[in-house]
């Protein structure tokens, strides 16, 4: 290890960024404040605010319901330039709809419905939540098992733990891409490539890769996948969701929410339910316009980025923020909980302390730093390429050091349910 | 009858309508356009652009993720302002989540999964479509017949025709309180007293009648409801729905989609799902905020209005539309598509004319009213009695009888479906 980098040695890598200039192309109201939770919510683009002031005021207040001429293909054509620029799909197979936990829920269920006779779902026994739950509810529901493969805390999903837990009774894998506790990510075209091995069809929640980690949902193989616009997509709180199906199964695939918007001809409202061809069948109902509308500006800037420019960004903010950890805040009882190799890592770098609950909140309240807490003892440190600059990881960094090393966050309340 | 109310008339009733400051409340950009369409996309209430900005610019934008603490209970608290004011009941009893079609799905397979061994689902053969692709899609997953009651095309369900559908095979009937094409209103207690009767579960979509008919869920007693926010309610496109499900069935009841929204104890992201005791169960995913922000100033006004006022406005301007329509727009050809007594009808009155889709367009083109078509040959008239005034409903039907006897619509294309 060389040594430590300087604050200065940041500067010079700000001075040198050639994403630099986006950072002015987002609302950024205190500029002393280190906002390191871009993996939880993106901050707000400056254009975004217009963009959906025209929604409401012209679209809606002007144009009224004559403004659905424009409104009635936004998730369509979100959903087209989200996979060209974002998710690595063609032209037709990505759409913006409902949240991504409704949206995993579809997909899985028309996974399984297509693979009968195959009684296994395989989860990761340390994949978000809201994924997990859906699995067992379906499972619960049609009576089939659930098979956990558990990945390393810290370290992700090996190839040998997941092969272990697949079988040709498995109907379908639900991984995600980057985890959202450890930031370890995977390599999606080798789990296709086991997965194939049993004919078993792998269902990836990319929410914490969408818009920082390139993604090639088409070359890697992959089936079908969902995701949010809200973390480094920067589409606003409970922005719209997506979900992607390869296009050669969508003909085949039935998903279990027969609504109007997947409705062939839909304003003929006739008897029977007749989904279209495309993506669009995995439609249900009205979308949320106004929740929509602030997802265009925030798309023009990711693709104006390019995700292979942000992705090399996000991997030296990365490095910057374990090689600090490593020299200032490992002495202080901290230790690195995400992969160390920065390819197997996406945007965020996850550490350990037992007091990382207090430690969190003493960011915020005192520190001037946003990052967020995850059980159990984990905080997450998210640098945003758009809009984080390496010397805003430098200062963070520091700050932390600084805190823990005077027991700042010694006055703080214990974690809620720790107290007992 | 009486003689033709004539457009001083009209005029006296806006002088003597104790409603008529409302109109101020909402963006109305051309004052000679006569907006007869809030029955599909109410107008934009004048509180709601900044709102709506407020959550964008300071919340989001100042306020970055922290601003979760406020929007955690959003959904909730605006159920409850729901339920107090315009569904009738009680607090805890509604939450505000997806989108009408999503919570239909939701709420019609916990039902069914509350009633095994009953083999068939009712569903109007009237009804809104999603409501019947939703049900058709649950048939086909559980292999459950479907049973069409048919609503008269015009006059809506007779209570022979329920009685006739309904038997102890039932579990579960789906039925709208609002027709969205007659606008028959049906009395919710006595469908309920039926239903009941041979231990089947009603579930409600009061989408059309949500903010225009005051409605008493708990007094009814009504098991189950969804409805959107976006029609009478004036929530904005696609504007996020809303579920009621009675407390006393809330336990029992476990929908479909396990989301980390209905999770108890949410942030400590447990391994198994394990749902909240409230109507929190039945929200899966984050909601999208931004839609949410518009709802709070349009509850503000239905709440100020009040619904008993609402009604008795709504029924005086149903009966002007009746009145004008039998007076001058039946010589043309016209026939009303909607029960004749007011106390049978929701918000709007539909009219049946051979060329109605012609003179849809030609009404929005060249007369500046904006009324919707829908098949078969139906011109459907929603005056919202928070904006629209005695008087516009007037200009409209007078705009519309000049219209059609000078042949004005017979330039418009025919309806595009009707060309071959």
């Amino acid at each position: 290890m060389s040594g430590t980098p300087s604050r200065a040695a940041a500067d010079a890598m700000d001075a040198a960024d050639p994403l630099a200039g986006f950072r002015d192309r987002f609302v950024v109201d205190d500029p002393d404040l280190l906002y390191l939770d871009g993996n939880s919510l993106g901050r707000l683009p400056a254009a975004t605010p217009d963009a959906v002031a025209a929604a409401v005021r012209e679209q809606w207040g002007g144009g009224l319901v004559r403004s659905w001429h424009s409104w009635i293909d936004w998730a369509t054509r979100l959903g087209d330039r989200l996979a060209a620029h974002v998710l690595g799909a063609r032209p037709g197979e990505v759409v913006v709809a409902d949240s991504t936990s409704v949206n995993l829920y579809k997909l899985a269920a028309a996974a399984l419905d297509a693979a009968p006779g195959r009684g296994t779902v395989v989860v990761d026994a340390e994949d978000f939540p809201t994924d997990r739950y859906v699995v067992q509810g379906l499972a619960d529901q049609r009576g089939l098992a659930v098979r956990e493969v558990r990945s390393d805390i810290d370290d992700g999903l090996s190839p040998d733990a997941l092969r272990a837990a697949l079988g040709t009774d498995v109907g379908l894998v639900v991984l995600s891409a980057v985890s959202y506790r450890s930031g370890a990510l995977l390599d999606l075209a080798a789990v296709e490539a086991l997965a194939a091995g049993v004919g078993a069809r792998v269902l990836w929640d990319v929410s914490h890769a969408a818009g920082v980690v390139p993604l090639d949902l088409a070359g890697s193989g992959a089936s079908l996948a969902v995701g949010c616009t809200y973390k480094y997509l920067n589409g606003g709180p409970g922005a719209p969701a997506f979900l992607y199906v390869r296009q050669d199964l969508q003909a085949a695939l039935r998903q279990p929410i027969w609504g109007w918007f997947g409705q062939r001809d839909q304003f003929r409202m006739g008897p029977a339910y007749d989904p279209v061809d495309g993506v669009g069948r995995f439609c249900v109902g009205t979308p949320p316009v106004l929740s929509l509308a602030a997802l265009g500006p925030a798309l023009d800037l990711a693709e104006e980025a390019g995700l292979p420019r942000l992705r090399e960004k996000s991997v030296r903010q990365g490095e910057l923020v374990v090689e600090l950890a490593e020299r200032w805040l490992v002495p202080l009882g901290f230790r690195l909980a995400s992969p160390r190799a920065a390819s197997r890592r996406g945007g965020h770098v996850t550490l350990e302390h037992p007091d990382a609950w207090r430690i969190c909140q003493a960011l915020a309240a005192g520190a001037g730093i946003v990052a967020d807490h995850r059980v159990p003892d984990r905080l997450r440190l998210g640098p945003s390429p758009l809009y984080t600059r390496y010397v805003d990881v430098w200062d963070a960094l520091e700050r932390i050091r600084d805190l823990v090393a005077a027991g700042g966050h010694e006055r703080f309340p214990r974690e809620p349910s720790r107290v007992t």
